[in-house]
Formats: structure tokens, C-alpha cells, sequence
């Protein structure tokens, strides 16, 4: 019977995020009582729904790093989506304590909450990035060696070691997830945003990192979110792993052409050259996507419509 | 270039240590001066080489997760060989944070240490067990999902992760060896110490944990110390990863009677039951060496012959 039991809380770390307020939803909707834990670093409170429609959710504004804060909000709790991470791969380059304290760290205080107050189920944000260069496209979950390029890619793979110990040493159950470029309204990084947000300051011009050749899978985050219900209804091994990509990969050289387009079609795109936009970049991503295909899920918008929509909202939501 | 440059100093943390004394005398024989950090808890002092012939050899004892008690033996270091860790892989899982801070975290702070000071190398001790339970034998570097049984092999993932994430993001080398079970002189806990010691204390039985089924390969120290120098000597990829193991296995059975018989054959051998001796063991191991004897490894014992030699050693350190 691996359906969650929706007569117990859920607990949603970063539940105040671009991805975690449309878990939120999902859970409320689905009868969930929802317990969020953000420390509103990234997550902005005004996602969470609010109002006498929402008796049934609870914010902890509180710091991973720090379980004497928020443990409590995991007793009684039926399952944990751990979504709460440090956003930004480029920060994690200049100051690579980020990640380990609030990737790795965090994620292992998340579990132990979990072993503690007998939470049987965790659900995790995992990332592509852990795959690090592979020489196999589409890259299936079985994919190695995992050598991460950078500090976020070193805590996510991490992050999937301590789940799966957890998951052997203490019976709970594990599901993995690694996303590929997760888009929808509320992002404030990435390079959709970073373009509309240059194209702000200068109509004129669009500098673009790299060669604009880096080509990855987007995919809109109803369906991300669709996929990882999905599979914790379906599922039932101790680590339950699926990649989450969209079959087709989106360059960015489209994505600033198309965001050029969509803010009136004047500005000169400039390349600075490159196979990489920056040190830690990921050039090329597909996912192999059989496992979670398998499961039943098809996702509404392909990465090219996802991209496309994912525009539509960043140039709405930063209009002034 | 990829030769070390033996005019600069080696660190080598856990070279008190079973097997970081026996790579401490390989470098010193070499001609390194080598500044050893232990925190003396499972290494011993009297396994380094002492008095006038030992004029190259230092010893910070300090725990690595205070790095302000040992970063200043970085100043300088042309490499630095990772040994330290937790070695009891069942002490993990009654207390998860002894490998997130032993393991995880402090190998943070030794490539932090080395990124600050610019040692240029790292060769890590990693495991067979960041395998989990493969359903490919012989095992090779490329096998994936990682999916670690045990917090020990959480921390090893994690630290792999974390040597990959340096390599490439501060240009480091990384040699990292995933080691099947290495015995020899100086051991003090593992399936054959263990043997011995319930014997000594009980000649008249020997309770075996699981079926004695559970087979693994064992390699002698000397010959896994000779695989990480000619790697070091003969790789120079950002990362540089290579199972350490025999090609034939010894099965725990077949250790439990060459114990008893070598202590005078009296014992009866009592199983538990069960495939796996305790929670979090991997029953069966065999990894691919293609890669290591690629670059001309040959171990001089097998296996079965290595595992011979260590129940003389241990029974010969353990007589009162």
C-alpha cells in the first residue's frame, strides 16, 4: 500500500520556494495538512496560500541548520519533501561551505528529524548536476561515474547517499529525484531571468555567457511536481530514483533570441565565447526518462513550450 | 608531468593509521618529507618509524575537524593522502554523525586545507561500499545507481563528490580509490581480528554472524599502497578513479575455518544466519581492476593468499 496516507502532515522543507509552494498546493489539495520550513532566504511567504482558506498549513521560518527550530513540526508527521537548498550552483564556487552546510548538512538534520520522529517517508530534490560531464545522452539513472563539477552537483550526490543510508539503515523510504532546469513563475535565478533582467537594464544589448550553444531539458514545474506525486504513490523500494527531463533540450541561444523577441525584438545578442557559461556549468543535459515514463507520467509542455511560457511569466512578473 | 615532485613535502592524515603508516614509509622511502595528522584515536604512534632514521617525519596529532589545529602542515605540501576516517563501518549506524563528521565534513576541511595553501593533489581513500549492493560483478568504476547501504558509505560518496567538485572548480588533482577490503599488519577490528579475538576468548566455539557466505576480495596492504603510488605517479586527469581489488574472493566460511585451524582447530564454527553478517554489509563484493593493472598494478598476494598471511599477523599481534 505505498499510497501516503493524506491523514498525516506533510512537511515540506523550502516549502516557500518557486517548487516547493506549488508542492504545497499540490498537498493542500490533495487533504494533506502542510507543514512548511523555509528560512524565506529564497522562499517568499507571499507564495504560500493564506486566509481562511488555508487553516490546514503551518509556516516554521527557520534555518535547517539549526533542527532545535523546526524538528517538531516533524511529529506525527507521514512523509518529508526536502526541497530547500541553496539555489544558486555559482554562489557555491566563491564560498564552498553553501552547499555543504545547506545541502549536505541540512539534509542529514532533515533525516535524522525524519529517524526520530518515525517519518516513514522522504521525497527528495535531487539534480542532474550530480551526473557532472556525462559522455551518455540521454543519461539514464545508472549512469556513472558521478563526478559532479561543482559544489552544488557535491552536496545533491551527497544529499542521495544519506537518503539512501537512511533508507537501508532505518527502514524509511527514499525518493529520488533528479530534476533537469525546473521553470515556472517565482524564479529569481537561471537564465531565463538573468536575460529578462539584463534586457531591463539595457534594452540595447544582451550579453550572453558562452558560446550560446549549452543546450539543456526544461521542464514546467506542474509537471515536475506531477512527477513526483507520481512516483510517491506508485513506488515502494527503500530508494526509489527517477530523473525528471523533458525529451527535447532548448539552447540558450534560442532562449536569449526568444526573450529578445518577447521584449520587442531590439537588442543585439553578444556572445563572450566558450563551451561553458561559467566555471561549474553544465554544457549539454538530456535525461533518459524511461523510469518515470514508465510510471505514467507525461508531462503537459515539452521544454520548448516550457520555455516559451517560462518567459511569458518572468516578463510579467518583473514588469514594473 | 604527472610525477610528484618528491622535493616537496606529503601530509597524510591517518598515517598513524593500518594502512596510512605503511604509505608514510613508502614516501619516506621515496624521499618525501612527510607530515602525518592523526588524531591517534584508531591510529597508534608506534606505527611510525621513530628515532634517527626517522628525521622527515612529522606528526600534528589533531582531530580534522578542527582544521585550525593542523592546516599549517598543508604550508608547503606537494600532495596530501586522505586516509582518516572512521574505520568501524558498524559504529555508523548507531550514531550517523560519526561518518558525516569524520567522513563528510572532514575531508571538507582537508581540500579547503589545500585549496588554501595550493597543494596541488589529493589521493582519497574511498570504498567498494559507495556501490551499495551492485547487481554487476566484477564491478566496474562505472556501475551507477550509487545507492551506499550504510552512513559509512554515505560519507565516502559524499567525499568523492566533494574531491570531484574541487578538481574542477580550483583545479586540483583527484586520485580516488575505491578499495575492496585491504588487510595486513596492525588491524584491529574486520572479520578476521574479530575471528581471532572471539577464539581467544572462547577456544571451544566461533559464532559467525550470517551464513559465511558473504565473499569479498581482500588485498594486502602493500600491494594497495603500490596500486595509489603508481597511479599518482601515472595519472594526471582532473579526477583519477580506480577500483583497488583481487579477482578472486574468500568467503567468510572459508575464513572462519583457516582461523580455527590455525589456532589449533578445537573450535566448533556456528552460523547466525541470514546473507548479510550485520545491517549494512555487503554480502558479496568483486570489483573490476581493469583500470589500475591498465596502468600495471599487479598485486603480489591474492586474495585467498592475503587473507592467509593476515590471520598469521593478527594471531602473532594478538599472542599475550
Amino acid at each position: 500500500m505505498p499510497v501516503p496516507d493524506a491523514s498525516r502532515p506533510s512537511v515540506v522543507t523550502g516549502g516557500a520556494g518557486a517548487i516547493g509552494s506549488v508542492v504545497v498546493r499540490a498537498l493542500l489539495g490533495r487533504g494533506h495538512e502542510v507543514r512548511v520550513i523555509d528560512n524565506l532566504s529564497g522562499g517568499r511567504r507571499e507564495r504560500l496560500p493564506s486566509g481562511p482558506g488555508a487553516p490546514r498549513l503551518a509556516l516554521t521560518v527557520a534555518d535547517l541548520r539549526e533542527p532545535s527550530a523546526w524538528a517538531e513540526a516533524f511529529r506525527g508527521a507521514g512523509e518529508v519533501w526536502h526541497l530547500a537548498a541553496n539555489p544558486d550552483i555559482r554562489l557555491g564556487t566563491r564560498d564552498p561551505r553553501i552547499d555543504l552546510d545547506h545541502g549536505t548538512v541540512a539534509t542529514f538534520h532533515v533525516l535524522e528529524a525524519a529517524r526520530r520522529f518515525d517519518v516513514p517517508r522522504i521525497l527528495y530534490a535531487s539534480s542532474s548536476v550530480v551526473y557532472g560531464l556525462p559522455d551518455v545522452f540521454p543519461t539514464p539513472e545508472s549512469y556513472g561515474p558521478l563526478l559532479p563539477q561543482s559544489q552544488y552537483g557535491a552536496s545533491k550526490l551527497a544529499a542521495e547517499g544519506l537518503c539512501s543510508a537512511f533508507a537501508h539503515s532505518y527502514g524509511l523510504r527514499a525518493f529520488v529525484f533528479r530534476f533537469s532546469n525546473i521553470i515556472g513563475p517565482g524564479m529569481n535565478h537561471g537564465v531565463i531571468f538573468d536575460f529578462v533582467a539584463k534586457l531591463r537594464g539595457d534594452p540595447s544589448r544582451l550579453e550572453v555567457l558562452g558560446d550560446g550553444r549549452q543546450a539543456k531539458s526544461y521542464v514546467w514545474v506542474d509537471d515536475c511536481v506531477a512527477a513526483m506525486l507520481l512516483a510517491g504513490d506508485r513506488a515502494d523500494a527503500p530508494v526509489n530514483l527517477y530523473n525528471i527531463g523533458n525529451d527535447d533540450r532548448t539552447s540558450v541561444r534560442e532562449i536569449a533570441e526568444r526573450v529578445v523577441r518577447a521584449l520587442g525584438g531590439r537588442a543585439r545578442v553578444e556572445y563572450t565565447g566558450g563551451a561553458r557559461g561559467w566555471a561549474g556549468d553544465i554544457p549539454v543535459q538530456l535525461l533518459a526518462t524511461e523510469r518515470i515514463r514508465g510510471l505514467g507520467w507525461a508531462p503537459s509542455l515539452t521544454s520548448s513550450q516550457a520555455v516559451d511560457r517560462a518567459i511569458e511569466v518572468v516578463i510579467a512578473e518583473t514588469r514594473r
